[in-house]
């Protein structure tokens, strides 16, 4: 199944795709596609419907983040190898942790803005967990059982901001526009190994970054056991797990974005995206 | 206005403390103390109410989080320049920021639970900011304007996992239990001087912290400007503002927190917390 939020931003509706690529509007099923409803459970009813008995959404329609009201925002750094190579860091021993402002998610198509005084912003195609269920402590072995979906993230980040301002990397994660989540949250049984899966990023049309999830240090349900250690995880959370190679501060010399630039990404299986870069804007 | 949630875990009704301290029933006037009603003007509205016109609570009632739905919990590090001594630590040339999961927020008098596998389990007292109105970027002269009120928060840390565990902080900062906030939310208008308040902390009945906030390095209307620059502020978050000397992790040798100890804790103006340390228990 997968699951998208459209409409105009902070009134979207749940919807999912049918098997011709039609959005059908959940709205008159379930309120949102958010915490709540995204329990085993939940989404076992919305798989049981006839997608042909909702109604049909026009496709010019604006997609939101695919996920509502995410709870806490969390990011894996350094987790492929060769990216860690490229920004000339040591292959971490064990996951690194840091924090994106949940203020920061815009829907897949979203503008993305400049901040303010920003210089070196940068991009990071990731695959990122979708919580459906709130535990602690899970094991490996269970870890796909509080697991509601997967889906894109753009992973933006302002370098001079994650690493020269005084030690933890939020900083840098968290601004406005720097979390475009979508298009569809997919459902584990429509993945069939989520460590295989081809990415790619382009900026103005040019391929950046091309990896494959198969090269990610640290597994997607090892990374849910080994944060539920630190957090109590809760249905709505996301978790996004880490870039390939091919980021701007890895060039020589770095290429940083700048307002008109466009990015393109996508994974197999999880859709792509459409950002366009726009100047700050108060406000 | 000294604001309460009170009543169960997950079922807390919002509140008031009338001048004999007396918690009076907001319910039937506002859903809850959380971002939509931590406006200016919905607070002006809850300021013109008469106490004695609502329902008195029982003295005995527990008291939940004094505020409800956090989004973005926010914590500052090193921010007093005698605890940053304390721990080997240069004085910050800006702000440290990092994350506490909002997961891991509970009444001021709940249980603190140990963490499975936790070895050095610290207390910090904290006066902590309550965001009442959406904004990016805001002047240090306007920031007043966007501040709900103020709270003791107990930033309780586990310092193997802040320090010893791949970089970010956030790992031991985020455990469920780690956030008592409250008990109460008190408006800026209460408050004659943020910058002036008296602060202490004992650990079964030692006194192990003492401060006040006049000796932090970066001040708090300093550090909702600040924080703005990198993140949208949003009503209903929480900043936390590091703590003044005499954290476990400080003394020679540690002393950290176990299973049976009662932390104590308050600031002037804001009033007290009590909690007791528990062992893990799954679930």
């Amino acid at each position: 199944m997968k699951l998208v939020r459209f409409g105009k931003v902070g009134e979207e509706k749940p919807g999912l795709i049918d098997a011709d690529g039609t959005i059908r509007d959940l709205s008159g099923v379930v309120p949102d596609i958010s915490g709540p409803y995204l329990s085993k459970e939940k989404l076992a009813e919305l798989a049981k419907l006839d997608p042909a008995s909702l109604p049909k959404v026009d496709a010019g329609v604006r997609l939101g983040p695919c996920v509502g009201n995410v709870g806490n925002f969390i990011a894996v750094g350094l987790n492929y190898a060769d990216h860690a190579a490229e920004t000339n860091s040591p292959i971490p021993s064990e996951p690194i942790l840091f924090n994106k402002a949940r203020s920061c998610i815009v829907g897949p198509n979203d503008d993305v803005m400049v901040p303010f005084g920003s210089e070196k912003m940068d991009w990071e195609v990731e695959l990122a967990i979708v919580i459906g269920k709130t535990a602690s402590n899970v094991s490996e072995a269970d870890a796909l059982s509080i697991v509601a979906g997967f889906c894109l993230c753009n992973d933006v980040s302002e370098r001079a901001w994650q690493t020269e301002r005084g030690g933890q990397w939020m900083k840098g994660k968290g601004c406005p526009t720097f979390g475009p989540l979508g298009p569809w949250l997919v459902t584990p049984d429509e993945i069939a190994d989520v460590q295989n899966l081809g990415m790619w990023l382009d900026v103005n049309g040019k391929r950046m970054q091309t990896g494959s999830t198969s090269t990610m240090i640290f597994g997607a349900l090892y990374l849910v056991h080994y944060i539920s250690q630190f957090m109590r995880l809760e249905a709505g959370d996301v978790i996004t797990t880490g870039t390939p190679p091919g980021v701007g501060m890895g060039m020589k010399p770095p290429v940083y974005l700048k307002a008109g630039d466009i990015m393109t990404l996508g994974i197999e299986g999880l859709g792509s995206q459409r950002q366009t870069v726009v100047p700050y804007k108060a406000g």
